[in-house]
């Protein structure tokens, strides 16, 4: 099988204009982008050693993989749906992969179409909309609910949990409570493991050094994927075999390397700071909000200073960074702005900006070069020049040749794209995809000169949350100034 | 009822600083922002009275809102499914209309339990796997076709429609293909206008000046929100009532002045180019899909120099614009990036870089304050405190006050947002928020100096499709060079 591969010729000054990308000496030995990867990658194997990225030796653990599976078959026949109940990382890339692998209409398709599989839901908001219409459709002694979350302490996941074993306590009793759930948590800590000594509740580890958002290899990605079928040993291959190839030494041959440091160079020396994710399939949208948590939650923070970035180019074309000016007590953070969308939809919504916008964005395509099934389009009309012409095409073909007009037409204007190419949407290219990405992630941080592992920001928001549900609570900082009349 | 609320006090400088946001004072008559808002206030004018603007009439064209109700009562009860075969503009409207009324799991339900109003689906991209599917899975003699395309002339739109018209012939026989299609086009141009002539067709009107992001309340969302039951002139009345306090010529009583004004004026005086919209339920997923096109698409282009724009505001906090200053011969266009962002979920996603990133972008919230049910979550586990302090409480709840402790610590951060206040999510504010919105993008497109209703960025991708898939024809500027060896 032909492994993924990132074609980048368009984001460098031979195809794209000499003053509109890098020019390719600069990834040579001894160029600019390449001492900046090497620096990266100094760093990556220095987290490494220290035991950080956890996420790298998930494709070894068969043991973990193994439980894993063993798990989800012996729920899997028991249960008609499975809801993984988990929001941010602990849902994102289950979906993902649920929505590559498994098409749009699993959850409609009849007991046989499904291979007697589970239908399979994702809870993740605590939209109270959604979280009672799902509970009200569903067959509760035909579900299992696999609750997720690595600190075991989510807000919005023990709400959902609380609601769940209420109802899972009026319906079937006691005793149906404890078989109808399967927590995914830290292997020791936190109120879900607590709660799975105390009920006897099955829980499956993350093991501690996988952060929330580098955690799809592991049992809060492969449970689900397992209870549907997929198959977890094309999966780690897939991811294994990319990992081999992302920690290439020389960044000619290293597809993470070449992706954290061009992304990274377009955003620093050329204010490129938007990165668009655009994939050309239907199923790929849900791994498009994957990449959007990665890249946004890694790298969207303050420099600590302890990496081993290149400080910003004085090149004129960057720019300041708007938020590295104002107020000399406070200069803003670092980090592109990931923007997930869907080609070719967003041809008709997003394009127009990409081609005729401030040059601020760069585009990673996804182009998947087969279909189980092409559909062609029929010949027909022949006095209707706008169909006839589509005859004989398929759909394909169509939607393959609007990626490629799309990134002609953008390198035409200047404007730089990457493009990832995948055979099939299968298992393991979906585990190449998923690692590729994660590597990508660290690399990016060192390059930016932050932790990509911790995401600090979100800390006050949650504080605040814990405030204003309890003002007499120990935690929170209490609520905020009344609203001023400034509405309409 | 009460009206949609537009809350902007955290994007002034009272309450996010005195160096972050602007003074009150622009806002009145003689200021900055106000003498700003009056110009695009008679650009909208003179547009409107040009007839440019005819999504501002359609609140009160009860005829077409009649015609398009008759034509949905008459067809909605023969068939089980609706398909809106659309992309772009002629899909997303009706998409966010039907998300936000019928919630996340219509198709799903039982003919009772959508009072036998029909399922609804919507074929927007060219993807041959979900094409493929869901016309698998329709029963055809029960399924009816909304082909929906302003033109009559989207390739995407025309190639699935033929598809569709042989596989309708093949199961149906020549007269059952006529009886399961009705067509959304111009009255009078265009291919899909000339396939209903010939073919006996039914065919709703798009009015000519009615472009297809701003078409929402014409027939291209009225027949599929009529369709599934929803009260069209409900979501007319909203619509005119924003409408009306939409065309207020004082800024401070103007919803969609402010946003437009207060949101330009973050991009041109302080670099905040993303423009985040997050609203607080899943049901508005939908919406901010919609917005992306909108903003993105109304606002990402090259400044005509015809518009009431201000200059770019010297203020260091600005930056240039990267593009501006990349080449002599090619500045680069304006326009914010719109990003569709949901909460709570996206705390968990986005969060951090909101927080700790770059100062570059303001967040537009939507809070919606009441719910069909706010879902109480049990008091349980008193010896567990992460799980009993949310006991008591509503699942409703936890989200509104995760919202609200965002927007506080959003503001403590020095970070912009607006929130916009929903009573209920019905078809009366769901008009209201597409009004307000869409004269929002027309203000805002005069502020950026560009037109609004145009798309000319998206030209050279249509025709190098053509070209590349039919090399010997007139159209097309012929296949793109040959990729060279820049891939790993």
């Amino acid at each position: 099988m032909t492994p993924v591969t990132l074609c980048y010729g368009n984001v460098l000054g031979p195809l794209l204009g000499p003053d509109r990308g890098p020019d390719p000496a600069a990834l040579e030995a001894g160029g600019e982008l390449c001492r900046r990867f090497e620096a990266a990658m100094a760093e990556l194997h220095r987290r490494r050693e220290a035991g950080e990225l956890g996420f790298l030796d998930l494709p070894d653990d068969q043991a973990l993989a193994r439980q894993t599976g063993e798990l989800a078959d012996s729920f899997g026949q028991w249960f008609e749906a499975v809801v993984v109940v988990g929001i941010g990382g602990s849902g994102l890339g289950a979906r993902a992969l649920a929505e590559a692998l498994l098409g749009p209409f699993w959850n409609e398709r009849s007991d046989e179409e499904r291979d007697h599989f589970p239908r399979l839901y994702f809870l993740e908001n605590a939209d109270p909309d959604t979280t009672r219409e799902l509970l009200d459709r569903l067959d509760l002694r035909r579900t299992l609910f696999n609750v997720v979350s690595k600190s075991g302490g989510t807000a919005e996941t023990l709400a959902q949990y609380l609601i769940i074993e209420d109802r899972l306590r009026s319906e079937l009793g006691e005793e149906g409570v404890r078989g109808h759930l399967l927590f995914t948590t830290d292997p020791s800590t936190g109120p879900l493991r607590g709660l799975a000594g105390e009920r006897e509740v099955p829980a499956l580890p993350v093991p501690p050094n996988v952060g929330g958002r580098f955690s799809v290899l592991s049992p809060v990605g492969l449970l689900p994927a397992a209870v549907v079928g997929v198959d977890l040993d094309q999966l780690l291959d897939g991811a294994r075999r990319m990992r081999d190839r992302c920690l290439t030494p020389s960044l000619r041959g290293n597809p993470a390397g070449l992706l954290a440091t061009l992304l990274h160079a377009a955003d620093v020396d050329r204010g490129q700071r938007v990165h668009v994710f655009m994939p050309y399939s239907d199923r790929l949208r849900g791994l498009a909000l994957w990449f959007q948590q990665l890249w946004g939650e890694s790298l969207g923070k303050r420099p600590t200073g302890s990496g081993s970035s290149p400080r910003r180019d004085p090149d004129p074309g960057a720019g300041p960074s708007p938020g590295d000016v104002q107020g000399p007590g406070d200069p803003g953070g670092v980090g592109p702005t990931p923007l997930a969308a869907l080609g070719a939809v967003d041809q008709h919504s997003l394009l127009q900006l990409l081609m005729d916008g401030p040059r601020d964005k760069v585009v990673t395509f996804v182009r998947v070069r087969e279909r189980d099934e092409p559909l062609p389009i029929p010949r027909s009309h022949p006095h209707r020049p706008a169909l006839s012409r589509l005859g004989g095409h398929s759909l394909a073909e169509l939607l393959d040749t609007e990626l490629r007009a799309t990134v002609e037409a953008l390198r035409r204007g200047g404007r730089p794209s990457l493009t990832l190419e995948v055979d099939r949407l299968d298992a393991h290219s979906l585990g190449e995809l998923f690692m590729l990405w994660q590597v990508a992630a660290v690399l990016a941080g060192a390059l930016y000169g932050v932790n990509p592992l911790d995401q600090p920001g979100v800390e006050l928001g949650k504080r605040l949350t814990l405030g204003l549900l309890d003002p007499g609570g120990e935690e929170g900082d209490g609520p905020p100034p009344d609203d001023p009349q400034w509405s309409v």
